[in-house]
């Protein structure tokens, strides 16, 4: 333990660690190792509330049945330039992993191919998986519902998850250009963390069950968050339901509220990930238009502005050397789950 | 005339008219068949700052050489499932219309398919392109930049381009859901209007040429303007550059105003279309799934709050029977275009 009780970590060690809590938990070796990679990757790079913290909502998960935790998936090729893994509701992250080759090898073949991950069970973020398709040199677009928590705007009733899209773009000789933001306009954990602290919220980030803005964070978690952006955010959210439910045949948001009966698990369903590889436009241009891509970039942080995922990065450097380091009680916590198996 | 000073047309008159007027502006007869059927259906569906008013903006452009009025657009395959059409500096419409079959039937082929429009020149929304697909049963997302006007968040020197993203989904039975936003704050032709009316802006719109918010139009205008939605619509403005810029060989909004040396014209530069046929992933659950699309419009509009585009339609529903009526003034303006033939 370190002088202001943290628990520190080198990178190995924390996903030795969350493999063996994940194997404990019940989860097969391979869905432990992917879904360790996933958590240990989001702690790396500073985004806490998606890293080994997530080792308690995956252990959650299984204890509650919302997860098959040694789901098989398979894999399917539903059109040329189409790949579909059904993840038999697991967790996401394996059957990414199994589909991305074939997934990769389209959008070479085709210039353009998306995969859809179906039935899966979603408890992080989007951004490993467009950045691990922009470290291919790919384009990569991410989507994916989750709980009917958020309202369209002009109504007040819950009808979107908060529904995040990601982006990824390859950068010559350096980590891809990588964003994921979620459509609503914080993320649910933030209020949760409002509730927790008995802090009141600011009175646009939702409403109660009556329909009126509230700055109580439990009333707004019972009734609806609002949208980020008003209604282009609004547009947007609709947007990311349409494409991760219904166009791959999953469920909407509010679908999948209903399957999770009040058990509180993490959101199963789709995800929708659309791939173009630049090479298909741009043949023996690719280089130089990369290029125009980084003065872009270059114009952004020469005024001082930072690009999306900087922060990410900049923690991903530290953390390299460092290692991490988590809470002692969260360490303790997640011994509990090592101790009982569950 | 009518009372209050407007002029009427059904829509074949306004529709024969704009024809004439952009065949005077020399303007190939195809190029202003394509053109023509834009600006009306702008005009019909109550968008007025993108309906006949435009006649005014492509006479300018063309006057002032900034477009090829008898550009002969070319169609060709960069790889399988890919389509670009290279515009060769003429008006996007055409080569929009010239590449949709090939892009529909590899979409229909593949499941999925992407078209770049390379080198044209925009002056009108996305919506009837996106539109124009979901029509066919397909899923739609489009992309395009602009002049760079906009800062990043986080800056106040202009990089993106007013950067819309249109998205269309087929409904069975009715218009499609379309969607179609500038990711800046307000579009330009707002702040441009309450620059002619002498009237503040809201101090968010956008900053001087030295950085300082600014309630000054002018100041605006000739400064940066904002992103919508804060770091998220910034993440996507630049997403937008990405995608309609170099991933398809084709200027970003800064190239595009320096290629434009002052001239005030239209921007010129790539769009990039993505299309989704649904029977891909769905096959025979198609039917099915749209129906659970239908679900979540319900949801939506049974709270009172409206979809995206839907007073577009109840102005279109209104102009196909009553037809459309312009400002006499602008009217005068346009016939003085057809006068001096440009």
């Amino acid at each position: 333990m370190t002088a202001n009780g943290e628990i520190a970590f080198s990178l190995e060690e924390a996903d030795a660690f969350a493999r063996k809590v994940l194997v404990a938990c019940g989860l097969a070796a391979d869905h432990a190792a992917a879904v360790a990679q996933t958590m240990v990757s989001g702690e790396r790079d500073g985004c806490t509330s998606h890293g080994l913290y997530r080792l308690l909502v995956a252990a959650n998960s299984v204890a509650r049945g919302v997860v098959v935790p040694d789901a098989v998936p398979e894999v399917s090729e539903p059109a040329k330039a189409l790949v579909k893994v059904d993840g038999k509701g697991g967790f996401a992250q394996l059957p990414f992993e199994l589909g991305m080759p074939l997934l990769v090898e389209k959008a070479r073949a085709y210039g353009i191919a998306a995969m859809a991950l179906n039935n899966v069970v979603h408890f992080a973020a989007l951004w490993p998986e467009v950045e691990a398709l922009a470290e291919q040199g790919l384009v990569a677009l991410a989507f994916t519902p989750s709980h009917a928590w958020v309202a369209p705007e002009g109504g007040t009733k819950p009808v979107f998850g908060t529904n995040p899209i990601a982006f990824g773009w390859p950068r010559p000789d350096r980590a891809p250009f990588v964003f994921d933001f979620a459509t609503s306009a914080v993320a649910r954990g933030e209020i949760e963390l409002h509730r927790r602290a008995g802090k009141a919220i600011p009175p646009d980030w939702g409403y109660d069950a009556d329909g009126r803005p509230s700055t109580d964070a439990k009333a707004v978690l019972d009734g609806a968050m609002r949208t980020f952006g008003s209604h282009k955010g609004s547009a947007l959210a609709a947007m990311v339901e349409l494409l991760a439910g219904p166009l791959i045949g999953d469920m909407t948001s509010a679908e999948s509220l209903a399957a999770d009966e009040g058990r509180g698990g993490s959101p199963i369903g789709g995800e929708l990930i659309v791939v173009i590889d630049p090479a298909g436009f741009l043949g023996d241009s690719l280089d130089e238009y990369l290029k125009r891509a980084e003065t872009m970039f270059e114009t952004i942080e020469g005024q001082g502005a930072r690009l999306p995922g900087s922060r990410r990065l900049l923690a991903r450097a530290r953390s390299q050397v460092e290692g991490v380091r988590i809470p002692a009680q969260l360490h303790a916590d997640i011994l509990e789950i090592l101790e009982r198996g569950n």
